[in-house]
């Protein structure tokens, strides 16, 4: 049995989630699974349906992007998952999908403001939309450098990727991650509900306030603080 | 067998009811069932999936907010649910969730007005939109407080919790309950398709007219009048 | 067995399509089939969950809206039912539910426009909307009157209702029908259908311009004239 | 055993995902296999519900739109896709659908804008709208006209019916195509969530930019490009 059998298993499942979770049409999405002490990642095979998809055919990469076991070709967004986790060294999972809602955001080039306590309950700021690429990082190693224009952007607005665990890619889609594929899985679920809500929010109420710091801080706190009282 | 086995299935049931009428997204909701008699209520454990309750897991808390019975921390929520047991004394069933439409109109901070007889069927007035608490008592006991938000703005309003049986929490979600726990996941399901109705007839028709009085009266009372004539 | 046997299990089996179609929430709607000769009609029973429908439930009314065979109350819209029935010879079945975007242009108090080939595949005209009935019929025999102000619309617009098999009523609902139960629920849907593509053209081009009267009547024709080609 | 069996197969296969991917209601949409060799294609029997369909019940038409084997009426949108087929000699599937989000663009008269890389992963071009026909076209042999309707926008924009596989029918509702009725019916569902995006994009930000040049051209090569690297 592979080495690699338990991330490839995780990867698998969360993999599985997306379409359970309504977040993907066809292939449009991939999940990977990380292991930092053997410094590689699990991830879906490129164009592969998840309806034929199997634990087995989880492809391994290594945080330089080089495929270390497998014999499919990977996601075509492998270079991207590979330099968050090359940077962001306390993340073991990562999402990708084209969601609706998000991914509507993405394309109107705009942060997601925070509305309500459902966003609060998970971040505290804004959901961040990266701007789109210069015409040079297109051109070039493009999946590479969408990699570099998140951790650019969450450097230049102060963002720390432990806090806030998801990000728009401008004209593009979301990503998310966490500590586990699986909570990447569910980031990615909750920011397409919290975007959801934010469309509908403006549309009853185009001069709706953001939500005040004082409920923001307290629902962050309730379910993520040193004395956070959510969950068992 | 626990003296309470009666409330705490009656809240297993009627939690398992929201993820079927599409209220939920992962652990985002909470219903409880009340005993007046025994003076407590059975309510969800927090942060567990749907998938994985059983009737056992519910929690007994008494009106104070006090843990009775039950191995697990109670929903994040119920306090909220406490207080207004406490204060309305013919409610055996609350309901908190996160539900798309619903939480859009509470976070666009507007009550939703009564546009057609769907929501006349149910209640005479606009669902009601409780102003976001002020920061004092954001800090201080929130989930108590928000109990008290509720309370006194229906007092101010002028409003009869026995016939508006639903409110919205400004930039939170909404919140319902009857006389049954059953009855108040009823009313969530309804409040989710009148919000969704209103914000559409407010999109078809920005200058949508509310409905008429006459109206309002005649549909109330053909359901809940001393001469209703709607059901068995 | 009841000599109303046949229009009972048409009426049953037309109920049972509305949730498959996603056209009701719980027991918001209702469907009758008629039989001229016996001059009478099967209906829903008041209140009684899809669930828990029987053939044997169904309730047989006469076209005065006397129930004259069954032991539960009938549909509380029963009387207008009886009235469409009564002056309308050529149909024998109809559907009134609260479904959402119909329902929705019923509470904006607009017609639907006639924009695309969809629409004109099934009628020429836009939607019709009644609007909402006077004061004095609302506080009378209500849902009697509800029958006739439909009447009266389609007279003062010189609407042929064999021709037009679907209405709104004004900050109600709308109501459908045509030569079977079956063809009343199949007109329920496609006005569901019709209704929200009809909002969302408004959304995309506010100034999209009705179809053209050339397409109208080619399109129907299409489906419903004399050289008719769609279908078997 | 006939020998058009593999397309009659293939098209029932493909008719059978429509109301599979939500693309459908009731009988509202149909698809044809064809076979260059042979010169005919199968396509749908007119009106006859997806649920009783069956591969033999497909009819075998040929490029001049006449009934060559079967003993049902083929689809009444039969002669658009002889023309299609007639004049464009590298697709050998073609879908017809009155899908929600796509049918509405077609109706509001517009072009879908390129918001995004989902829409660039597909074809790199606005998907096109061809306006609707002149009252003569209307009048005369209307689903014959159809077909040339198309052709002829595509010549007129100067575009290449096997880069953008796609289009709307001004007032009507999208065709789609591809080199098998499988890609056809593929790219009827990327069409329905184009449509969807676009059309929350604009309601999300109404200035939104069009994707910009190096990007639509990046992921449109990437997969579809001479080196390609999407899928296995």
């Amino acid at each position: 049995m592979s080495k690699y059998q338990h991330i490839k298993q995780s990867a698998y499942e969360a993999n599985m989630q997306l379409p359970k979770l309504g977040l993907v049409l066809f292939t449009f999405g991939n999940v990977s699974a990380a292991d930092r002490e053997l410094g590689v990642f699990a991830i879906k095979p490129s164009g592969v349906p998840y309806s034929d998809l199997s634990p087995e055919e989880m492809v391994i990469v290594d945080f330089e992007g080089n495929t270390v076991e497998g014999s499919l070709r990977p996601s075509s967004d492998t270079k991207t998952h590979a330099v968050l986790y090359k940077h962001w060294s306390d993340i073991n999972g990562i999402v990708h999908t084209h969601s609706t809602y998000a991914t509507s955001w993405a394309q109107s080039q705009r942060c997601i403001p925070i509305y309500g306590t459902t966003h609060a309950d998970h971040l505290t700021a804004d959901v961040p939309c990266a701007p789109p690429m210069d015409d040079k990082m297109i051109r070039g190693n493009y999946e590479y450098e969408t990699g570099f224009q998140i951790i650019n952007h969450f450097e230049q607005e102060g963002l720390d990727y432990k806090e806030t665990e998801m990000v728009l890619v401008g004209n593009h889609a979301p990503f998310t991650w966490g500590k586990t594929a699986e909570k990447a899985v569910y980031n990615s679920a909750v920011l397409e509900a919290v975007a959801q809500m934010a469309y509908l929010t403006e549309q009853i109420n185009s001069k709706a306030p953001r939500l005040k710091d004082s409920l923001i801080k307290k629902h962050f706190e309730r379910k993520h603080g040193p004395d956070s009282y959510y969950g068992q």
